[in-house]
């Protein structure tokens, strides 16, 4: 049974306040900074736990310090159902990227408590730990230290961009159990997860542009990074090296961007393909470089994003060969770290099909939208969990304090996800 | 009356001995770092100075520390030649750029004194300040500003690279009367001056790809160059952003490397043309790039060089142009710095015929040669002063601790310089 439109709105009530107190709690001056395994994450987690006391959600944390708060199913003997998102924030970025999915789906759980209705289902909210990749160069790691996914080297390999500490010596000072994490395994059993449904802010601008509050989420794309290749030819005199002489690394590594822009061109356009490339730095060596030198060395990054498996495997095999291509006409050396990546993912069809009549149900506006960012959900679908995700309209993009989700949009997601958990039945499809 | 072997050889005594002491006192571990107007530079004209004394040269610095050694010629009424390079050396440079032309000149002069000859016409041997551009980003300071068209602009603009002070504080420091050099007007007027000349090792590969120990220069390149431009995108999130709306400052600034890397590859292989094209500086930033981030904004240099004006100005259209498509197309912005440039100069003809003269009757191997680098005869011609180089050959470039200048090679240039000095008679053609 759904919670009456009375409870809906002390749940919203409840979110409404936390915004704004954990927005004023994290604002840095420029925008909102939640440090995963930081300060402002953890005041974060303080705040919602608190509230879900008084609620009289169960209230624990894992070894990873992931936080779950749960309301007890009418049968307990049934999987529970995930409910959540992240609340850590890049640095400077906005308010709403992940903070509004624990948010709502708190609102979701209030409206059930206000309501008096108990759904028949255990639903478990989790505010999940460190999914954004700003701060240690690796993501989602709450969720993949839970669903024993986490590749545990990086635990000691990453290091916070601005402190240059390893990932276990701030989670250590946060207090997660890092002998439990490099034991490895799973946290909890994926298997013992009934689904796992996420709301996020769109982080792209189709349901701005396409004038629709809502999106139900198909996908989420796969990706091929590398995060540090290096391409080393010759530092050379401007005025005395002849051309045929050189090897200059800015001139090989912008050809090899063009060349990997126009087959990107070739994938969108000539064949419809889905794809997005970005080399998101591009630098000469500040020790080094000079306006009469001809530039010996530049770093760089590669990421590329699609639906596809396949055309992943083909821009990476383009990328290796217009690399081998430019060394042998242009006498430079590329050397890459190892390339990481994840697999593209669907979000589980039943979920998408039931969302889709609560769409219909409630006369919300909606359409189906594939997800370019990665999320927490894309951990649990890999892992087997049958998952879902809730797009709210939001201009700006995200990762920036102009991030802008109206709360009427977000009032209609959470209707959307309280609909869900109450009618959830026998809807997943795997 | 050319001096004997014998006074020659003493003479090449005294400049090993200063190539030994200067380049001892002035290691760094790595290679030879001389500041301009700094400690290292000012070791080298201390020590040249004590040894022209010895020789009993008129020796005296001008109000931009230039340091002049002066051998009076049997004429006084002549103009007097002047005879130099620099001594200044880049960051772990090495230590014959600049060095040998001095020491050149001294070992010439030490030459005529050990054989009691004197030169028709009064030898001004000069050690110039500040000829690199490595420090203060403004290259041929000394020699500018003795010739009065140093722009006086960049005494308090021009900032060392590694205290961030700027050239006037530096000077000041080292004793230069800057309040005269604020006055503008040449320290030495240029009419009064019958001709300079230069030895200076090469810095390309030409002569030792040819085997050849000695190049008479027949101009120096001109060049237009671009010290800071900017071109500005969009950030944006690198998986939700489609290829459309994307404004990627990586993407806009490598195609528009790409394209001069065409231009000049026309010019040079089809029409033969003279041009070298540089982009010395190519960096995201550091404070905002990240490899899931569409870069914002991208910061690069540009150095164009070629013997012909034409050329220049067409390299700096195409430049304009190809950034002017890329703004259209890539909805970025470019800002660029104010471009300056030299124009080419050629060497002056007379002389390059005495020097071909001088080749011959001494037996020594040569070509003519065109100089890729700027040096400070660039600057004697530009202001109208009859001007000419010796180049000698050495290996693996300059500009770094490996400048390979042999020995004997540049006993050779000696050689061709004192015969110089001692057969100029009438030899300029301007």
């Amino acid at each position: 049974m759904l919670p009456g439109q009375s409870s809906i709105d002390a749940g919203l009530a409840i979110a409404r306040q936390l915004f704004e107190t954990i927005g004023a709690r994290t604002f840095d001056g420029v925008g909102f900074t939640r440090a995963a395994y930081g300060v402002g994450e953890q005041c974060a987690h303080d705040l919602i736990a608190a509230h879900a006391r008084d609620l009289d959600l169960a209230v624990e944390v894992d070894e990873a310090l992931n936080l779950s708060m749960t309301l007890k199913g009418e049968d307990p003997a049934l999987a529970p159902l995930v409910v959540g998102s992240h609340v850590d924030a890049v640095p400077q970025g906005g308010n709403f990227d992940g903070l509004a999915g624990v948010l709502a789906g708190l609102a979701c759980l209030a409206a059930f408590r206000d309501s008096g209705i108990r759904p028949r289902r255990t639903v478990c909210l989790m505010a999940i730990r460190a999914e954004e990749s700003a701060w240690f160069g690796a993501q989602h790691v709450g969720s993949r230290a839970m669903l024993g996914t986490l590749d545990h080297r990086i635990l000691d390999d990453a290091r916070r961009v601005d402190t240059g500490r390893s990932l276990a010596d701030h989670m250590k000072e946060a207090g997660v159990d890092v002998a439990r994490l490099r034991a490895g395994g799973a946290l909890r059993d994926p298997k013992s997860i009934y689904g796992y449904v996420e709301l996020h802010i769109e982080q792209g601008p189709l349901l701005v542009s396409n004038g629709l509050p809502i999106g139900i989420v198909t996908g989420i794309r796969g990706n091929r990074r590398c995060r540090k290749l290096v391409c080393r030819g010759e530092y050379a005199h401007s005025g005395t090296t002849p051309r045929k002489l050189r090897h200059d690394a800015v001139f090989a590594v912008s050809e090899l961007v063009t060349r990997m822009d126009e087959q990107w061109r070739r994938i969108e356009d000539e064949e419809g393909g889905d794809l997005v490339v970005t080399f998101g730095r591009f630098t000469t060596d500040p020790g080094a470089h000079a306006v009469t030198t001809v530039p010996g060395e530049v770093e760089f990054c590669f990421d590329a994003r699609s639906h596809s498996p396949d055309t992943l495997e083909r821009v990476e095999r383009a990328l290796a060969s217009a690399m081998r291509d430019i060394e042998a006409r242009r006498g430079v050396g590329f050397h890459c770290d190892p390339f990481t990546g994840d697999a593209p993912v669907a979000m589980d069809s039943g979920f998408q099909d039931i969302l889709q009549s609560g769409c219909k149900e409630l006369a919300i506006p909606a359409m189906r939208i594939a997800s370019g960012a990665g999320h927490d959900a894309g951990d649990f679908a890999a892992a087997g969990v049958p998952s879902a995700m809730i797009f709210v309209r939001n201009d700006k993009g995200s990762h920036n304090p102009d991030e802008a989700m109206e709360f009427e949009d977000f009032a209609l997601g959470v209707r959307l996800l309280t609909w869900f958990v109450a009618n959830e039945q026998g809807a997943r499809s795997s």
